[in-house]
Order: structure tokens, then C-alpha cells, then sequence
């Protein structure tokens, strides 16, 4: 038996169906060769169901809207974990995810905030990844965005390194740097589009880039497997979005901390399309309370903005 | 002595001089806690000179314009690094760079390659830093871009984990989502302005974009620590980025095999101040030779391009 491998250096898992049946060679079976991270992590290679059905279903299950950001600042950490080494970060996360896991449809970890931790910080994403239950889906909060070849290494690294069902891209360098996320066709990648900081006023308002984007993505979405990142802080925007991309699902940050409305953005950004709203929360869940209630807290906060959210689903469309 | 630590949890560095003289208080002197990645890995938080004067300098040291892109793909590497773990990607860095390190002014890291090997990876591009004189700058080829708080984890984990001298970011979302990278005076962004790759033609070209952003961070640089990212591809363009940016210096990738003329990029991009030009080339240069001889061909490419490109320097100006 002959098998085709990737030069690579990890773990080896069989594909389920013969590629090749030449009979003259007895057949070729395609073996994928995947990059694990570490010892123990788990095999990412498997093809999952389409992101947006999967998000709608947790969706569903949870009666919620809600994603939590999972943004760890090590000097913000609450009364348990506020010494020790960086490794309490993911004690931390874990603890959260533990009492949240059952009031959100997806999480969504903020790479950066682990790469400031250096190395260990990346084994604090693992373990924190780790903790997820499957069901939930997990957002890579990357904003990563370059040419072909290098887009392809990211890709890699966020889907098959570490395993996450979507990313955040930026669209500055064109449509073709997405291209190598969104042939993962059972992944995601949501495209800044219209953000909630001040500095939207920059390059994304002037000139309506922010409606280029968004049509540019719509038109764009031949899998199914686009979304748009809109700001909750957008008001009277995020429906001008909505109208130029009528099918993408937005995932919305910008609600809690940042100060957006949420009924706003529920209700401008509601679409046909399951999973057509997502709206990510992070400090205000996080640091709902800075003692050893944390947990509780945790949980009384994302549960009073899973109600809140459901409360704005229009109900013609609900 | 009181300290004022910043809970963190790696070496401890203490200021030069004291940040406060209250008498009461017996003297207030600053500690730095740095984020350290890895054992051993060198200290990264003195102050530098600021990073264009020593791109100058290295510059003028080597006679060189060209920056080697240090992108490996393990599936690219030549002959006697064609087997073996994933450390061979390190001793392959190491050997480029011993071969190369005096006819270049910068390497140029791009981070997807190391993300996309793992944790391994980044122990390979641990390595890498390392084996990089002290007098060669490196610029992190990361693109990021985010909202302020997590910016500012970015510019920690460029600037204090890995030590590095600039980072290439997206404007996208503003320049308050650079502001944090800025603020490490003695450190330079490159942001991306008009990129080599065909969909620059989506958002970068229309409306202009491109000069916005030039123009809005020509502006911006009050510490004189910005760059733009413009392609070598971008013929007659180049000199707009010029026109609406005279005093900011270029990075210019595109040059080798993505086709780019050398010739017109130095010329068109060329300005007064010190490091106006640096332009990247990295698989004409890592892939010279597939063979035994790899790193003879990679000099040999490497010192090719650094007369050429000498050659084009304007003579009035240069």
C-alpha cells in the first residue's frame, strides 16, 4: 500500500476513504499528516459540520446570542488567581468556562492575549481550548490578514494547530488573502467590517469602505462560510451592513465595556440566515466580580445578557 | 524602598534612574517585570536607538537596501534539511543567516511560518532571533490590528516577548489601533499600505485608499517611528505613496519571485531620510539551491540583489 505524506512532523490519521483506486498500484490511501502543538493535544483534522449550522444549534440548545470573549488579563484576574504562575490564567478560564458553558454559543479567545504571555501563554490557550465543551464552537479572535502563501500558514496554524471553528480576518489586503481560510469549508472566517473603536472613523467610514466590505464579502460567499465583524457602537450603520450583505451572519462586539446597545444591534443586525447574530461580551463577564464569587458573578452576568438578547429577537423573524 | 511591581511573572529589571524622589517615601524607583517566553531567552527591555537611525546604520554597514524575509516552509527546505524534526526549520534560519548576515540591513520574520509549525514553531523562531547579530535590526512580519486593549497585548508580545525591533501592521480599524505599537519610541511600525498581490485591487486601490492611509499616517508620525508597507509590484504608484508620505520610510516586498521590479521601486520610493528604503526579498533567497550548496546560492542570491539594488539608489540623492 502505497501513502502519500506531507513531510511534516506529527501525528498520522487515515483518511475514510480511499482517494486514488488504481488497480495496477492496489490502491492509494491518503494519509493527513496534522501539526500538533503539543503533547496530548487533540486531533483538529476531523471535518466538522458547516460553522454557521453549528453555531445555530448552540444557539438553539442555549437560548442564547451570547459569545464570550475569552480575554484573559493577568493583572485583572479576580481574588483567586491573583498569584502564582501564568498557568492560573488557564485555572481562570476554565473556571469561567464552567459556569458559563451552558448560556453562550460560542467563545471566541483573543489571540493576543496569550501571546503576551509568551510560550506558556500559548499552553494557557491550549488547555484553555481544551476546556470548551464540543458543542460550543470556538471563534479565533486573530484579525489575521495577508498574501497567499503566508495566509496559508495562518490558516494552518488557527484551524489545524489549534483547532478553532472560526477566525476573525482583516480584508485590507483583498479578497484573495482570505481565499486560504475560507477553503476550509467547514470553518469560518468573520471580516472586520464596520468596528466599534473610534478610530472606524479612519479608513473604514470614509468613502463607505465599510459597505465595499460588506458587499464585496456577500458576493464572495459561494460556501457559506463568511461573516462580518460589526460594532455594537455603530448605531443606524449596522443595518446599512445588514442591507448590503443580506445573507452574511455578523458577530457584534462592542456590547457591555464599549458601552453599545444591544437591542440596537439585535434588532438592526437580525437576518434570515441561522446564526445571523452573534454578540460577543468579554470584561463584563469576565470581571463581573473581582472576588471569590467570580464564578457566580460570571454566570449571573452572562445569563442577565443571554435574556437580554433573546428579549430583542424581532418576532416576526424569531 | 518601596517597588511598584506589575503583577506579571517572569526577571525583573531594574530602571536606570528613579521615577520619583518623594522624601517621605524614601524614593520610588521604577521595576520592570518583563513577559519572558522561554528560559534563556535574551532580556528584551533596554531602550534602543530608535529603529530607523540603526536600519541607517546597518545600511550604511553593509551597503544594503535588502531585507531577508526568513519564511520557512518545511517543505521547501534543501537537501540536508529535508528530514528530521521540527528543529531542522532552526538550523536551517541559523545557516541562511550566517550566510547572509553581512550584505543585509534587516530580516524579516513572517510569524505565520513559525505559528503554523505549533509550539515547536515558535521555540524554531526563538532560535532564529537569536542567531541574529545585534547590529542587524528584525521586523516581525505579524499584519496585526486590533482595538486598544488588545493592541496593546500585540505590541507586549512583538516588542517585549520576542524582543523584536519593528512589526508590519494593518490600518484597517484605525490609528488608535496603532497606537500602542507607536508608543515604544524606540521601535517602528511598517503599516500596510498598497500591497503586491492581486487583491490589492479590492480595497487598497479603490476610492484611493491607499493615499488615505498614507497621508493620515504621514501626519500621524510624531515620533518618527512609522512605515508603510508598498509593493514592488505597484509600478508608478509607488512615487504617489511617495508624494503623499515624503518623509516616511518604505517597505518594499514584491521584489524576486513575485516579480516586482527592483529598478523602479528604489527609484520611485527613494527619500531623504535615513532607511527610506528597505526592500524584502526572501524565497529567491532562501530557495537559491535545493541542494547541498544552499547556503553558498543563498549568499550569492543575497549579494546579487544588494548590488543591484545599490545600484539604483539615485545619485543626487544617495
Amino acid at each position: 500500500m502505497l501513502v502519500r505524506v506531507r513531510p511534516s512532523h506529527a501525528l498520522i490519521e487515515p483518511a475514510k476513504e480511499p482517494i486514488s483506486q488504481d488497480p495496477q498500484r492496489g490502491g492509494l490511501l491518503e494519509i493527513r499528516v496534522l501539526t500538533i502543538p503539543a503533547k496530548g493535544h487533540k486531533l483538529n483534522g476531523m471535518k466538522r459540520e458547516p460553522f454557521f449550522q453549528r453555531l445555530a444549534k448552540a444557539q438553539e440548545r442555549n437560548q442564547s446570542l451570547l459569545c464570550v470573549g475569552l480575554d484573559p488579563d493577568p493583572d485583572k484576574l479576580p481574588a483567586p488567581f491573583k498569584r502564582g504562575g501564568i498557568q492560573r490564567v488557564a485555572r481562570f478560564n476554565q473556571a469561567i468556562i464552567k459556569a458559563t458553558a451552558d448560556l453562550v454559543s460560542a467563545y471566541k479567545p483573543n489571540w493576543a492575549f496569550y501571546e503576551a504571555l509568551g510560550l506558556e501563554g500559548m499552553r494557557v490557550l491550549e488547555k484553555t481550548l481544551e476546556a470548551v465543551p464540543r458543542h460550543v464552537p470556538v471563534i479565533a479572535d486573530a484579525k489575521r490578514g495577508d498574501i497567499g502563501n503566508t495566509a496559508e500558514s495562518y490558516a494552518r496554524a488557527i484551524f489545524e494547530v489549534w483547532g478553532a471553528d472560526a477566525v476573525t480576518l482583516s480584508p485590507y489586503m483583498g479578497l484573495d488573502t482570505l481565499e486560504p481560510f475560507l477553503a476550509y469549508e467547514d470553518r469560518a472566517a468573520y471580516v472586520l467590517c464596520l468596528t466599534s473603536n473610534p478610530g472606524a472613523e479612519d479608513f473604514e467610514l470614509p468613502g463607505l469602505m465599510y459597505l465595499r466590505v460588506a458587499s464585496a464579502l456577500g458576493q464572495h460567499d459561494t460556501r457559506g462560510n463568511i461573516g462580518l465583524v460589526v460594532g455594537a457602537t455603530q448605531l443606524g450603520r449596522i443595518q446599512e451592513v445588514r442591507k448590503a450583505a443580506p445573507n452574511l451572519p455578523f458577530l457584534i462586539p462592542g456590547v457591555g465595556t464599549q458601552g453599545g446597545s444591544a437591542r440596537a444591534a439585535v434588532q438592526e443586525a437580525w437576518g434570515d440566515r441561522p446564526g445571523s447574530v452573534l454578540v460577543n461580551v468579554s470584561r463584563s463577564v469576565l470581571y463581573a466580580s473581582s472576588g471569590n464569587d467570580f464564578a457566580e458573578a460570571a454566570r449571573a452576568a452572562a445569563d442577565n445578557f443571554r435574556k437580554e438578547l433573546q428579549g430583542y429577537i424581532p418576532r416576526e423573524k424569531g
